[in-house]
């Protein structure tokens, strides 16, 4: 899909389209809308960062409590997104022992109870090994500095997923 | 439902439930979530106004681009959420004939072209015969306005959306 084809999307096109990009916030999506035409896809991807970025505390909190738990309820019961479908089943994720499972729920809970939203790592980015470590890690740094590098994973998942639906390859972070 | 119970809340559970206050906007209830506790129901719909208000134009015209038109492709197609779903058919919009479904459509096309965004009315609020009528009146109405008032209709969604959770009677608006 090029520049051109996204360009010439209806509204109601573009967020079907782009709706995922930021997990379960189409609203976000809905938005950049207003900026259409974009150069190309950093131009569009900036307008993703942009908003998100401009958004007060709440609402950044609020972009990261929709989504989902790693290898959580939603994975059980069948109710993730499909982008985070693909990216924790490729993180290894989907395929857990129950003892790892337990072990991650538990510090699933940790993680929320501590910041009040849930632990998101770029999970296609990472290995199932390094998960449960980078948590534990994540676990006892100062909250504003974890809603930062929370936010910080959101637009390297949200890159990924443009990519993917432009067919371009994302730029490592 | 009482507000204690919407305060003890965890954030899954407060998005889970009040995350269709604002159509397909789970973000917004998630921000909301910020301000936990609520003194009372209309508190907790300061809340949900005060974030909207708060969003720079983009974000409002995006809030509303994450509705459905009426009598729409998502109702053809089984996709409406289910307090649309509700919403639409106590306004008598799932049982229109072939010909007012089309002259619908082409509403529906005319308005989105002209303003970016669906036109939403309260529609549990109006009845069907108004419905028409009504936005062949805003059609006329120039965009920052309609804008607005669209913005108004949200929030007349929304407390209704809310008094129903909380089994409260909505004050009319």
């Amino acid at each position: 899909m090029d520049i051109e084809k996204v360009n010439s999307m209806d509204f109601g096109e573009f967020v079907d389209v782009f709706g995922n990009v930021v997990e379960r916030c189409p609203l976000i999506a809905a938005a950049v809308r207003s900026q259409c035409p974009f150069s190309d896809l950093e131009d569009l991807e900036q307008h993703f960062f942009a908003f998100t970025d401009a958004l007060p505390q709440s609402g950044q909190e609020g972009v990261l409590r929709c989504h989902p738990d790693l290898a959580g309820r939603e994975l059980q019961r069948g109710e993730l997104s499909a982008e985070s479908q693909r990216e924790q089943s490729a993180a290894g994720l989907t395929s857990l022992g129950a003892a790892e499972r337990l072990w991650l729920a538990e510090l699933n809970a940790q993680y929320r109870a501590r910041f009040g939203f849930p632990f998101v790592p770029a999970a296609r980015l990472s290995d199932r090994a390094a998960v449960p470590s980078e948590r534990v890690r994540r676990l006892h740094c100062p909250p504003a500095q974890e809603l930062s590098t929370t936010l910080g994973e959101v637009k390297k998942i949200g890159r990924r997923r443009l990519a993917d639906l432009l067919g371009s390859h994302a730029a490592e972070p």
